[in-house]
């Protein structure tokens, strides 16, 4: 017997680049498959088609060929909100209709990190707009893993727009991460250790809200 | 001498498909230029380079062939808003703290009446978005084109997927922006007569909004 409960539970994985955040969603949904559970593993942005073509607007930057502007802060915080829409619609309530767990790799905390304190728009428009684009969805758990800047800035990779931000920028994204978690009742991790560790440590946690 | 104002007036125009809107945005923007006024003609969704790739995504219609769905009614409204914050940034305030005209065919009242009210997900709703979407830009002039049924049944064009929706989903939308004109302010104009009578009709709106 398994003391988890057997089914519909939404869990979040979040964190700044380079925090791990792959890696321990893979190992949660292995475990969480190994223990007899139906689960779907997605992510966002990008996890719909029409979604990826969403992603590919925010993230692969501007054509400037055609003299192409930078999405404005307010412009892409509105795109993730409607790849954010379409994903609970087409995939996150039908699987927790079905009773699935889900676990996903980013969801709103992304945003009112992101946009909301990194881009400046406010952590409350944010998070009002994503109320909407989620019809009020709440994931169960939301951990949030937690690494050192020098740690970050090795493992972070350079693939997107976002991602080839500067060292400041995602600085001041870990400490959103750490002073939102405190307001909003996101659990946080060390992710400083190895993998193994911090997948353990992410499994505890699961267990102790999704017991029964 | 001239009866309008010199600089910086934003002029919207609305109706449903097949209201004549586009002839009518091209002659007032003839008859502005041809008063000595610089003005800048733009559209709604898709002006710029980014919001024409999102238009391409709300408008296209899904690619089946990967088994795409259409976009959820939320998606729809925050991929419009978004194409309208690229829009009022990029194009829209500049043109206006520049001293010029603007007139675009469509702006928010579209959202309203397309997502807010025929897409059933209310219009203050779709107001509060759109409010932080534009970040509070407001038209000095919104006139809406109003044709009986059978007129724009005629007129109407079936080239995108809004577009292809049935008769009655239209008539819904020309009866929603009768309604909300009642309570927005919008100037309705009779549009069943001839594009001339029509143009004279709509110039006489702007001399007496933006007359000095």
């Amino acid at each position: 017997m398994s003391r988890l409960r057997e089914t519909a539970c939404f869990i979040v994985l979040e964190g700044a680049d380079g925090s791990g955040k792959s890696t321990q969603v893979t190992r949660l949904v292995e475990r969480l498959r190994g223990s007899g559970r139906t689960v779907v593993e997605t992510f966002e942005p990008g996890a719909t088609a029409l979604g990826s073509r969403i992603r590919a607007i925010v993230l692969d930057g501007p054509d400037e060929s055609v003299g192409a502007a930078s999405p404005a802060a307010i412009t892409e915080a509105l795109l993730m909100a409607a790849d954010r829409a379409q994903h609970v619609a087409e995939v996150v309530r039908p699987a927790l209709s079905r009773g699935d767990w889900v676990v996903s790799d980013r969801f709103v905390p992304s945003s009112l990190i992101y946009q909301g304190v990194a881009r400046g728009l406010g952590v409350d428009a944010v998070a009002e707009v994503s109320a909407w684009a989620t019809d009020g969805l709440e994931p169960d758990l939301i951990i949030v893993l937690d690494v050192a800047d020098a740690v970050a800035d090795t493992r972070r990779s350079q693939s997107d727009r976002l991602e080839r931000e500067g060292n400041e920028f995602h600085a001041a994204v870990r400490a959103a991460y750490r002073d939102l978690a405190r307001t909003r009742g996101w659990t946080v991790v060390d992710a400083n250790t190895d993998a193994e560790v911090v997948a353990d440590q992410v499994w505890s946690i699961v267990v102790e809200v999704a017991g029964v």
